[in-house]
């Protein structure tokens, strides 16, 4: 059913066919991983929630893959958390942003900045590939996307964002340079995140005390064990 | 590379959407294991070599994506081991047959079952997926595939044809029901057969002897203790 959306998402003219490969990479780690969510998943997309509570500009940045596979959980999300979405792709064009600006808003998208907002580059990727809205990721002070290049995450992440990144693959350069990891699918995580959004948003202190005692290189590890243990089992069994 | 070929051979019309997502899910595990060929492997692509020299009807059963990554290795293949190439598809249709076989003779494939071969099913296999050419795969004794579908693989197997499969994925269906399963990238893979079927042409003797000690069961798990290691040194490095 996943695969099905992204491929009806590639008919659709959202996601391009290089996002079709990527999403093939993705099944690999989640088919080692158990097709589940882990502890260290459900412990990030805790922080994750806590982040969008505390956060006073956060932002969902969402490219095509990310648009194609959970345009529910995403508008479910920015209505949960208040925090506005921004259609970013890496394959930058103005009518697939256009194609996803309006597939979102279809879904129930409200609070999502327009493809005529002002932009500016992301300092460090002058090209087509760090175009951004002013008063989007450039002005937000927290920032969640999924699936996303590793040159782009570490220029966030260079800029003094704090970034969450949704990623299947716990070795990707994303994973490894983001604030917050979240290793799982995209559709279950932001099930998740949505969940724990709604149980800390009236308590922001318990957000920020969740978020002082996170060590995201503890959870990049237990993500690692988790892998290392499926490929133990399934060596002693022959199987996965 | 690799990758622009497989996203060209979408373009062409010989690559269905499918296939650049199976194709993602065969980088990540070419990414875990290195991108490299490793002695199980080439163990096992000896052993592909060795089939062919020996066998009375052998056939390269081609898909839409082995075509696309491989179709010089494979006519070079055909030619010096004078197998027969069969186009054959998981997602089948007429017109993209046409397109990979006219494909495939265009990179100098001569020795090929032509679009209007007579046709049969695989036993147990009576669907669209089942289709094969009588003068093919029917009457071969050993059939060499790339990257395709576990209940097909099983199906020739149990149709007491010697299959060799190349994929990336030592845990997938077919790499578990193959006689003898290559865990490498066809194009690295096809080239390192083409040098083992010049080596041993010659010397029916040896292939045999080759065969005859030849154990799939443990070349399995070499792969996956492989995975394993490789895995573990990141683990303890933190990255891959």
């Amino acid at each position: 059913m996943t695969r099905e959306k992204i491929v009806e998402g590639y008919r659709k003219g959202i996601v391009v066919l290089h996002g079709l490969i990527a999403h093939g990479r993705g099944e690999a780690f989640d088919y080692l991983l158990g097709e589940k969510t882990h502890g260290f998943a459900d412990y990030a997309e805790k922080i994750v929630a806590s982040y969008l509570v505390v956060s006073n500009r956060p932002i969902i940045s969402v490219n095509g893959n990310y648009a194609a596979l959970a345009p529910d959980e995403i508008a479910e999300l920015s209505r949960v958390s208040g925090a506005y979405v921004e259609v970013n792709l890496f394959h930058r064009t103005e009518e697939r942003i256009a194609r996803i600006y309006e597939f979102l808003r279809e879904h129930g998208v409200e609070r999502i900045l327009p493809p005529s907002c002002e932009k500016t580059y992301v300092p460090g990727l002058e090209s087509k590939r760090g175009i951004v809205c002013r008063e989007g990721i450039a002005l937000a002070d927290f920032v969640l996307l999924a699936i996303e290049d590793g040159d782009r995450t570490e220029a966030l992440v260079g800029w003094g964002k704090k970034v969450a990144a949704i990623d299947l693959n716990p070795f990707s350069r994303t994973a490894q340079k983001a604030t917050v990891t979240v290793v799982d699918d995209a559709i279950r995580a932001t099930r998740n995140i949505i969940r724990y959004v709604e149980g800390l948003r009236g308590n922001r202190e318990e957000a920020m005390r969740l978020i002082a005692g996170y060590d995201n290189k503890l959870v990049l590890k237990q993500a690692f064990k988790a892998l290392l243990d499926r490929l133990e089992f399934a060596v002693s069994r022959g199987v996965l």
